[in-house]
């Protein structure tokens, strides 16, 4: 019962954020009995739905719309809750609601681990700024005099960086590779959610295989499938091995 | 039986080292039943022995002798196997056949991870020497042609690097913090042993509270000592909390 | 007389930086006959008075007032004038008046050094906004098109950061140690007004004696309590030693 | 004719800068036949005006009109088109509809390349704001919701930092060595206009000159005078020398 | 004529390296007529030939013997000429005569660029090493102390570091991305050479496939297959474009 | 008194360094009283004596007396003692006699200061060597073992870099700008001793310019002419301004 109660936290910008660079932790924990939950930004319905505004006369709330079921979709796939904010994209903001709604998040899951977006990222400066209110919040729920309640218990959960579509260049470095095989067929189904953008089906698919070869090579296991996380913060351990 | 079977390796560059900066580790995965060895590669005779030498007419031989008995005295109090391999300090230097019996005791031990010094260490040049012979080893006993023998099994552990004297100088960044309560009585039983640097028990008694204190802030889970290392590879996980 | 009228400046999120971090050196300079200012940019009313929360039925404004009158006996131990610019905290958000106010700030004192945060905090966004605008405020402050006055002078003062909770962390390096054992007693008194903080108090007297003893080892000359700062920009000497 | 129709983009905080720092790059490309054009984002009337503060009575109106003439002035030596957003200076913010307007450009322009500030800069924090939105309106010009048109062709063009005034401060590193030499005339008569910086004449000099240096050195092939910049993104090639 | 005569040099530890590190740009630069030359310091033969190994009985020199032909093939295919130098393997050592020989190369050569190792590879100690001598061996050609001869010219050309199995461990950061469509099909050929280690066939046909849509992305121009460069020195440019 | 017996210890792999990048300090402190001693490790005979190789049949005897001679000239100029260590150059190897004599050297000297290389170059591979040599002697100088005399006195100086001809390259900053107007003229007549290397008297002449306006800007305090230096180790203080 006590693990039926862990959940996990999941913060992106768009869309297909959670399911490329974090389907497969989702997916994972799910199916351990976390409670997952994915906080979603925005829609990604300016800036990463080019083929929706192929279509003459497309309208952006058709285009949310239509994000918005594919990405429910997807979650339900991989077994999450899932939360839009709709703060817009491209460029995304964010303001003291939407702050002061993640703030409540934090405190109303008490989760076990955060994902979220790498630090830095040249091609797309949305996804630093959902990394950073992902932080912001994190701590902001620690904050004994934000919305005062002496019953409370909150503390703050370790902050998992998932991995970004051009890695080096957003000095991303792997500190942890999840082993994801027991999930991959779930994860390659919410890939397929995302029916435009087939070619990426590929691409993340061609990393999973690469980061599961080197998670094999780093822990002496073999693994197929791998997901690369950056840890922000120490871990605490009792044991090295 | 299996549990008692595993192993973690120490590698240092004097015998201070491991008494400072591991010994939290050393006692806690000994008293678990992991067999622990320490290959301490020099006595630290010339550098580290400041106060034998004041005594006139001590020889080398005298000094190196000394710190043997210390070392030997502090490596029981911590439960481990130490092994000198005697290739002097000040400069500390490595040649092949030092090398080569790293390997072998790679291969001997089969360790689940590995202890050594922090990459850089402006301070103390024998320090990075150490913590480069104990990476070549590791990879070197990796080598199907050296000493071939096709009934071996080995793979290369996880290596952790503890802190080093003035941290940020060395570029020294925690990633874990061990929790070494269990064990701190036993830490600074070996301490004692190392009479001559009383105030380097007060020292590393500090460093290892304010670990400990960090590690309580970084987990959520109060711990009193904390002993601090940087992981140089990825590990893989099957859980993320 | 020349001496009488420098001055030093400290700006800080929240009151207990300015005493853990920076206590030495402003007790330090307030002695040597500098003038010393601290901005606060807010009472830490949220995030930092976990025990004031603790109170059935406490108000914001009460907890304010509280960390007022603490905040101002623990500046006029260490000998310094504070002044509050009450932007709140959790998050501290800095508009034009705020940055309008340090400005002049910086053209009233005309500083011979400032004292703030470290550039990054990964456990505190307070932290990093109350360094860029202490720097910003040292930049503007040299605009002569900013509230011109011909007859004015300012030369931006060297900045110097002072040592974050975790400093690894917070990438932060020590450049400069400054040697506080004539004004500990000061410092400690200073620790004593904030009482709800007791284990702080411990923890950065261990940070204060582990600074003293790189501080003698860094310089030959033994001293027994440090405070860590970094300097963001070179200096300029007109001999080496 | 297709040549002709190439364009590039600078996008700088103040006049000065793309004087100093983008100057041989200007030149040698509208001379090559791109259509060149300098997006400035404020007339420097605050910050980078301090002579024209020195005459009594003089207002901001007054300033930006100077420095405006100047500007022109020297755009048109260099062979490029400017525009002023106006923002103001010291600091300098960004809102949506300079954001905007900018995005407009890069769509307008589809420039083959594009010239902005390094991406730190402890003296000047206009600077790396400038950069920051000359990249975000970039990303921005790229997303198809943006106001939609299926017909536009955009595609991101490569972003090359130019050098700042104490480049190692600023963590700026040369990638590209640009010789200048066929403009260098050129950009010392638009160095004339700021007629009153003769003191920055001679340092600009002196920076072109020894980069020049530098660029035979890593080339073998001697030059005069050099512009250095950082490239931000990897670059594709068909041949590697 | 002219540019029958230029070459490239290649400096690796190891035969493998050459093929799936850097065989398309040989195959590349030997289809467009350059001379393309291969300095192999071992034939891997203790630390990367497990498969040879598992024969009971097998000696070193046979190791060797087998790694050559292969290498030989390979490099034949890619259409390199190829020298070892036979320094021996984990660990490779470099001694004065094998840089010596390797200046002489340079100078035979003359080489428009050179492609080695990463600077850094904590997987893999030998390559480094390789890294080393490659540039020092470059300098060293330029001392004209060194078997001095007034006659001889020599300039010392770009380095391009080629992609390590586990970037980011690295701190590989590309800048250059090379198109190797036009080769994709020979380089595959030479993959097929070292049938021991199929599993590599596809782990670096995965790399190529993702460089290749990388390089894309940031050019704007489609490309199936890429090779990850890093540049060491600044390049020198008449156009940015 | 004291203050004439106060030296400073400069540690150069060539002749030309000491001159180009520390002329300045050695001059000036020359000048204060400090017995000023340069270690070159070599004569920069096969490397940095182009100019040497071009009379038909000279001898590497022929160019290391002469290198001499100008380098004992130069040294002379500046106010210093010099010794040559005589290791070769291109590559430059320190051997344990080296090294044991640069110890002697620290404890003959008991030097306030140490000037050498930078940590990295990748133009030269002789630099980083000597700075490296030039760090570890300082350390096993504080050594009790090596060579016992328990009536020594030393203490390890503080290490300042010099600047390396592409200062960015090689991951220099600096820290501290040295003032040397006073005995610019001096530096500038060392200059004039290597007659052969006329282009980088104006080269260096543009770095001490541009180092000085920096300088000024720095400090607020115009000066003319710069040295810049990177600070290895914290320094300690008694105050901050």
């Amino acid at each position: 019962m006590a693990a039926a109660a862990r959940s996990g936290l999941v913060v992106t910008a768009h869309p297909g954020d959670f399911v490329w660079r974090a389907g497969g932790a989702i997916a994972l924990h799910a199916r351990k009995g976390y409670r997952m939950k994915i906080v979603c930004l925005s829609f990604g319905e300016r800036g990463e739905s080019q083929w929706a505004w192929k279509k003459a006369g497309v309208r952006l709330e058709d285009v949310k719309a239509q994000r918005r079921v594919e990405a429910e979709e997807a979650a339900g796939i991989l077994g999450a809750e899932i939360e839009f904010l709709d703060v817009g994209d491209y460029p995304l903001r964010v303001g003291e609601a939407v702050l002061d709604r993640l703030v409540d998040v934090y405190r109303e899951e008490r989760p076990a681990f955060v994902l979220t977006h790498a630090l830095e990222d040249p091609y797309n400066f949305d996804h630093p700024v959902a990394a950073h209110v992902a932080q912001e919040g994190r701590v902001i729920a620690q904050a004994a005099g934000h919305k005062p309640d002496p019953d409370r218990s909150y503390a703050a959960p370790p902050v998992f960086l998932f991995e970004p579509h051009q890695p080096e260049q957003c000095n991303f470095k792997p500190q942890v590779i999840l082993n994801i095989d027991a999930v991959w067929e779930t994860k390659f189904r919410a890939f397929q959610v995302l029916a435009a953008q087939k070619h990426l089906w590929e691409y993340y698919t061609r990393v999973a295989l690469n980061r599961g070869v080197q998670g094999g090579r780093n822990s002496g296991t073999a693994m197929t499938y791998g997901e690369a996380y950056q840890r922000l913060f120490p871990m605490t351990l009792e044991e090295l091995a």
